[in-house]
C-alpha cells in the first residue's frame, strides 16, 4: 500500500516549517522532488535545502524528476490544465515505481499550502496505483504578506475574496467586498482597476531573503510597484508576488 | 522599548507549530495567557500546554490574567467591539507594566493566525506605550479543514469567498463564486440556504483529540451537521467549526 503526504513546507522560510511538517519529511521513504527549469530552480534548491536541514536518517531516499511542461498551445485552458495533470501523474506514478514499487511512504513538498492554488491534491487523485492521501497543512503567501505587512486580513466582521490576476483583470473589482486578495498573477492585473479610495499591500518573494514589500494608496504606490516588481524579475529570472486590495469609504 | 509578539499557534494540534513560533515562544521575556471564562478554558489550557512543551529556559515568566468581556447589551455592534478592543488594550498595558515593565519582548498565543478574524493587532496597536509589533502566521482553521478533508479550496483557477455565519444568513449565496468558506457561525447558518446543488465540507475541533468531520451534498448531510454540532457543544460546552460550500452545476 503507498501512502502520499503533501507536505505544505510554507513560501520560502524553513522557519515556516511546522513540526507536523517535519515529522512527515521523515517519515517518508522516497521524496519527490520536481524540476521545473532553471529559471524557478531556486525552488528545487529550497526542497533539497529543506530535505537536507530537516531529515535524520539517510534511510529516506530523494528522487528528483523532470516536470513535464503545459501545453500553453492549447486553446481550451481547462483541456490545457487536465492534459497536463495527466502527464505529471504519469510522471509521479513512473518515478514512485522506479524507486519505490508499489508499497511505502511517499512525500512531496508542496510550496505554501496543499489546499491553496496548487494542483497537487488533483494530480495525486490520478496516481495508478490510488495511493492513500495525507495533507500536511502549510503557511501560505497570503499569510506571509498579512505578517510583513502586520495587516489584518479581513475587517471586523467583514468577508474577503481570494481571486486570481486574471479574474481581477477581466472582471473588476468584485461585488459585496471591501477585500480582495490577489495571487497568480503574472502581470500587474491591479493597474486595469480605477486606483481612486484603494489602497495596496504588496510583496514578493515572501519569507525569502529578498523579500520586498510595498503598501500605500494605489495612486501613489502603484506605479513603484510596477517597476519594482519588473526590476526584481529581470534580476531574480523569476517572480512570484501576491498583494491584498482594501477599498476605504 | 517593548516588542509585542503575536504568534499564531495553529488552531488545536501542537504539532501544527512552526519553527518560527516556536523561536519566537523562546525569545519572549514575558508571555501573556489570557483567562476567557471556564466554557473556554480548554483554549487558556492549550496555551499552558504549549509553553510548558517548547519553552526551554525558566527565563521566561508566563502571565495569566482575565479578559474583559464585551458588553453584548451595546446596540451599536461596531461600538461595543470598539470599546471592548479599548477595555482588552487597557488589561494587556497593565499586565505588561506589572510584570515587564516598559523594556522587554511580550507574546501572545494567538489561536490559528493573527491575521485571520482575530483583534490582536487591532488591540495591539492601542497599547500605551506603543510596542513594536511582530506577527508570526499559524496555520488556521481553514488550512485544517481543508487538510482533515484533502480538498482543494479553490476550484481550478477560481475565486473563494471567506465570510461570516451572519454574512450568510443575512446576504444568501454571495454573488460571483462557487467557493465559501464560512467563520465564525454561532450556529448553522447554512441552513438559511436553498440546500440544492450543494456540497457542505464541515469540521469542528479542527486539529484537537476530539476533531469531527463531515461531508456531502448538503441535501443529504445539513440535518446530520446539525445534530452533531448540537450533541458537541453540549457536551465539550463550547464548539469551534468552520465549513466550506461549493455550488456544483
Amino acid at each position: 500500500m503507498l501512502t502520499l503526504s503533501l507536505i505544505g513546507i510554507g513560501c520560502g522560510d524553513p522557519a515556516q516549517l511546522t513540526r507536523a511538517a517535519i515529522a512527515a519529511i521523515n517519515a517518508a521513504d522516497l521524496v519527490l522532488i520536481p524540476r521545473k527549469g532553471s529559471a524557478k530552480s531556486d525552488l528545487a534548491d529550497l526542497r533539497r535545502m529543506i530535505c537536507a536541514d530537516v531529515l535524520e536518517s539517510d534511510r529516506t531516499r530523494i528522487a528528483e524528476f523532470d516536470l513535464p511542461v503545459r501545453d500553453a498551445g492549447e486553446a481550451d485552458y481547462h483541456k490545457g490544465v487536465d492534459d497536463w495533470h495527466d502527464a505529471v501523474a504519469a510522471t509521479w506514478s513512473q518515478t514512485i515505481a522506479n524507486h519505490l514499487g508499489r508499497d511505502g511512504k511517499v512525500a512531496l513538498l508542496i510550496w505554501g499550502d496543499p489546499s491553496l492554488y496548487d494542483s497537487s491534491l488533483r494530480i495525486a487523485r490520478r496516481l495508478d496505483p490510488l495511493p492513500k492521501i495525507e495533507v500536511i497543512p502549510g503557511i501560505t503567501s497570503i499569510q506571509a504578506l498579512c505578517a510583513a505587512h502586520a495587516l489584518p486580513l479581513n475587517d471586523i466582521g467583514a468577508p474577503f475574496l481570494v481571486t486570481t490576476g486574471r479574474r481581477l483583470r477581466e472582471g473588476g473589482w468584485p461585488q459585496g467586498v471591501d477585500t480582495v486578495v490577489v495571487m497568480l498573477d503574472g502581470g500587474t492585473a491591479f493597474r486595469s482597476l480605477d486606483p481612486a479610495g484603494l489602497h495596496i499591500w504588496w510583496g514578493a518573494y515572501l519569507g525569502m531573503p529578498d523579500q520586498v514589500i510595498l503598501s500605500g494608496a494605489l495612486t501613489e504606490v502603484g506605479r513603484r510597484i510596477v517597476a519594482l516588481r519588473q526590476e526584481a524579475r529581470e534580476r531574480h529570472g523569476w517572480i512570484m508576488d501576491s498583494y491584498i486590495l482594501k477599498r476605504r469609504p
